[in-house]
């Protein structure tokens, strides 16, 4: 009998396909069956190695944050003048949002499935979301001590704002296959730091 | 046997009881049995009315559009002056986002949860961001025309932004038990048109 960590499949492979299918179809319309055979993984390896749907979906949705969220985070966290930063972000967010068939964003189409419904996921959520939120504002304080930006909305409130339209973009995009809106939407996001 | 025209129930007081519960859980959450139970009417004479589990969503979302989204048009083709209207229409989100458990907007949930998975209920929701969008549009183009607010940026793309952000605040609101979060958002998105 294999013992536990004799792993035979790549795990970080085996869960980026598990994110694909939540990130596709939602939480609930994603069966455990489903999960396995689109997992290329026996049953009980999946088990052991993520325990039920339930763990597997919060490893599926850490693994979304590290890398999506991770991506923005290391553009905020990076060297370009603020602002740039700023702006490139919100252009990241709008490319994601674009195309056909657009998933939205992971952990806003979370949130809005499960919201409170399951307590330890939405915290997770919140903690996410509330770590972007505390990356842009930092940013945008940045750019206020430069006098690049306005103090006025104050980059708390500014930040909260960019991250809810982050979140907006993404539900926009998944009904509507308008690049022009999603574009229309990260511009007026720009204007609110090009005074 | 009753025929079919012979209701027995309230239609409308039913259905009010499925769209809580679709809202409260989300489309796939939500079971037959459970809508049963809760809607207090026999299975079969739900059948009979709103037909299977989707048709009975589609119902109930159209009731919520009708209810939520109608009073916000009501508002948008009110009497008070453009910027008023829309002022009137953000704070009345921020009231709906703000709360210890807020439940989200349906729209906004169910085009996160479902997407493009039903190609009838994403035309559905699109269809009713679009009035929502169109409405807002044609209020800031009568604000613009009265000189009471810049054409940059312009109407459209000004009011596909106030959507996004009425769709990311409840996003938001669904994780995140913070009012404070809730109304920086809803000020920063009024500082839009306050200039």
């Amino acid at each position: 009998m294999p013992r536990k960590g004799d792993k035979q499949f790549d795990e970080t492979a085996v869960l980026e396909r598990a994110m694909d299918l939540f990130w596709e179809q939602g939480y609930e319309a994603t069966g455990m069956s489903e999960l396995v055979a689109q997992m290329g993984v026996g049953r009980q390896s999946l088990y052991d190695t993520f325990g039920d749907k339930r763990s597997l979906f919060l490893s599926a949705l850490e693994h979304y944050a590290d890398t999506y969220q991770g991506a923005v985070l290391a553009v905020l966290e990076g060297s370009e003048p603020p602002l740039e930063r700023i702006r490139r972000v919100v252009r990241m967010w709008q490319e994601g949002a674009s195309g056909p068939h657009c998933r939205g964003c992971l952990l806003a189409n979370s949130a809005a499935e499960l919201g409170y419904a399951d307590p330890e996921i939405s915290e997770m959520i919140r903690a996410r979301l509330r770590r972007l939120e505390d990356a842009i504002r930092r940013v945008l304080a940045e750019a206020v001590a430069r006098g690049e930006l306005s103090s006025d909305p104050p980059p708390r409130a500014l930040a909260r704002t960019l991250v809810a339209i982050a979140n907006g973009m993404h539900v926009v995009g998944k009904t509507s296959p308008s690049k022009a809106a999603i574009a229309d939407i990260a511009d007026t996001a720009l204007a609110l730091i090009e005074r």
